[in-house]
């Protein structure tokens, strides 16, 4: 029983396993990008614009031609010619001169601004009439007004969305270098488990944790590797985690929600190498009996066998791991996953440990009330029925019906 | 200029947008079905547990021979025998007998509760000391507690998530009808737009926009379908309009910044059979040159050429189209796609139009900051900086520095 008094705390696993490391680099093209997670920065190779650009429909002018321009005074200008998209324009503006430039295109040389169509009267095919003056470089976009040469776009950890591959195109960069994708061995262990395509005889269960780690992986960008059903046995337990480290570069086992097959998951660890414990026990509910350590630096988890411990432990502290393993900038992480909300009765908690609560969120007006959804452990529905998990510290005694509480969401694209 | 009176409001557009219907249904196996929108209620086959099983390590027992004891006064209780996981017990519990029983384990019949192990002390091989009273079906989960057979448990147009597929998974069900992922057609049209890998001549830009919409339909798990350049010319943007509708389930065009390329999509649009224009301008800032219209009953979107005023007619209306083609249900869609913030600064803006300000969100204690980014909406760079968007609603005119606002995140995992 000794172990259970070195149970740790949320932060101090947390701060455990924020010293991971992310899994290594690859480099991909820009098209298959999105959601991925850059391992180096990245900096503009040129000015965006490379040229200086009209951002109206109008004419290309000195700007000094038609200062004091009003509509009753208007200026008068001569067209020399049009300015057409995507190519760089054939005639000059010199002082009077005008000439047609659609929005896009590039200003011509002498002009330095452009007048919008609105302001602009035709007079006839080679004069028009101005009745508004501009400042030089109105209406224009100056070559690397939006980005310059050796600007740093993105940072290393940033991941990556529709408008950062946006601005990559722009800049010709087709090709990133990305965090690869951490790849997860999962094991399911329990001598009642048996496949989901079976009807379980009498005592028998089917496989939950399997999917839904599977799934909990998928959904933060990792890559499941199931390994399939283990019984509590230690040899074939030990020979199924040697598979799993060399293939993954984590390894995750649910299962023995006994003491005695929790256990043998500790036990076979131990039995292996290089083993390091990092953490037995976390001062949470549900979730106390987890197991967090490495053998040969690679992080072994050992998790509740109850699916809602389990899943509850995967979002509080394998989202960071996952983060972690796939280089998510520290400050990205989880920032997008809660809400606030008011809870719709007292909740009583146990002082001394973080009790994680599940509930469901109901927009009332522009709020949220999160109510709580109870129901043991060993239940799956409760968890099905919810949204996200309140936290009550372990400082705390409960919340009182009305309260403000963060509610953590459930990985929701 | 008669048509821009009659311009939408964004709840007007968003009406009509949810008049669209999804694409269609797949069955696929529960292994690969996170994210996925179910296109079918699930009812329960059958009941979880199947079986009356133990929440707890301990000794099963019928709950009256407890009746009464104490630390000081314990019930006596003879051992005949031990359930094993994943095994029907052989032994039925009588009265003044318990069996030993883990965590999961069946309960033997006879027996109606669970006595803790921690309140049990073992006296000799076939006698426990029972130092607690149990009530009938303490630390027991009865057949169906779980789950009923019969039971709804997951509806049609639910997003399946990490718990979801535990559930099926714990009922046997490994195929799931789910809805298509609803394709899209990308179209990049301009002149003077040139390939990624192309180094621009003067007076030509990079094809940013199809990078950019590819990765939003990825986001939000539809599969874009990039048709590549298009000149402003009628034929050929008839042909590739047409090739888009018969290899996706909407067409979106973007492009066409300067007048003349804006009616160009809508004089193609209007060439083709059954063409019907739902909105044709939208009143807000920016993004106002937006076409929306069906063919054949498939959406097909025109939107601006500028990548700012694109995505942010992308995140507002089409995250909302592809919710409908994919079949969301309406209360998930957008659900966890904001945070509320106090704006840095005022920020004053147009009556008569929504203006959609782009921001930077700062953490601040347990509050966030929304700083805005502005810029041309020809840039890309502040889209970049920016967390997400904020609406400044057309009867407004602005924005008070330190005033409450919702934050639209742009899509994050």
């Amino acid at each position: 029983m000794d172990k259970f008094f070195k149970v740790k705390t949320t932060e101090e696993v947390l701060g455990i396993i924020n010293g991971f490391n992310p899994v290594g680099s690859e480099t991909i093209s820009v098209e298959k990008a999105v959601g991925r997670i850059l391992s180096a920065d990245i900096v503009s190779p040129e000015d965006l614009p490379p040229f200086a650009r009209s951002s109206m429909d109008g004419y290309a002018v000195r700007a000094k031609d038609t200062f004091g321009a009003t509509e009753s005074l208007p200026a008068f200008l001569e067209v020399v010619g049009e300015v057409l998209m995507g190519e760089k324009p054939t005639v000059r503006v010199e002082q009077g001169q005008a000439v047609k430039i659609p929005t896009g295109g590039m200003l011509p040389e002498g002009a330095d601004s452009v007048v919008m169509i609105e302001y602009c009267h035709i007079l006839d095919e080679n004069t028009i009439e101005v009745a508004k003056s501009v400042s030089p470089l109105e209406n224009v976009i100056s070559p690397g007004d939006d980005i310059q040469a050796g600007d740093i776009l993105l940072g290393k950890g940033h991941r990556l969305r529709a408008q950062d591959l946006g601005v990559c195109a722009a800049l010709g960069i087709s090709q990133l270098k990305v965090f690869k994708k951490p790849r997860i061995a999962i094991i399911s262990t329990g001598d009642e488990v048996v496949e989901i395509e079976t009807v379980p005889a009498p005592g028998q269960v089917r496989d939950v944790n399997r999917y839904s780690l599977m799934a909990f992986c998928m959904e933060l960008g990792a890559v499941p590797i199931p390994l399939g059903l283990c019984k509590d046995e230690f040899s074939q337990l030990r020979n199924m985690i040697s598979k799993g480290l060399e293939v993954a570069h984590s390894v995750w086992i649910s299962g023995g929600s006994s003491v005695g097959t929790r256990d043998l998951t500790l036990k076979v660890f131990e039995s292996m190498g290089d083993f390091e414990l990092l953490v037995h026990g976390i001062s949470i509910s549900p979730g106390k009996p987890t197991i967090i350590g490495t053998i040969g630096g690679k992080p072994v988890i050992g998790l509740p066998g109850h699916i809602s411990s389990a899943l509850v432990v995967a979002e509080v502290f394998l989202t960071d791991l996952i983060g972690r393993l796939s280089g998510v900038d520290s400050l990205a992480r989880g920032k997008s996953y809660t809400v606030k909300a008011r809870i719709s009765r007292n909740v009583e908690s146990v002082s001394g440990r973080d009790d994680y609560i599940r509930v469901r969120l109901i927009r009332q007006d522009d709020d949220f009330i999160a109510e709580p959804i109870f129901g043991k452990s060993a239940l799956i529905s409760p968890l099905v029925q919810s949204d996200g998990l309140v936290r009550i510290h372990r400082n705390k005694e409960g919340v009182y019906e009305g309260e403000e509480v963060e509610v953590r969401l459930f990985n929701l694209k």
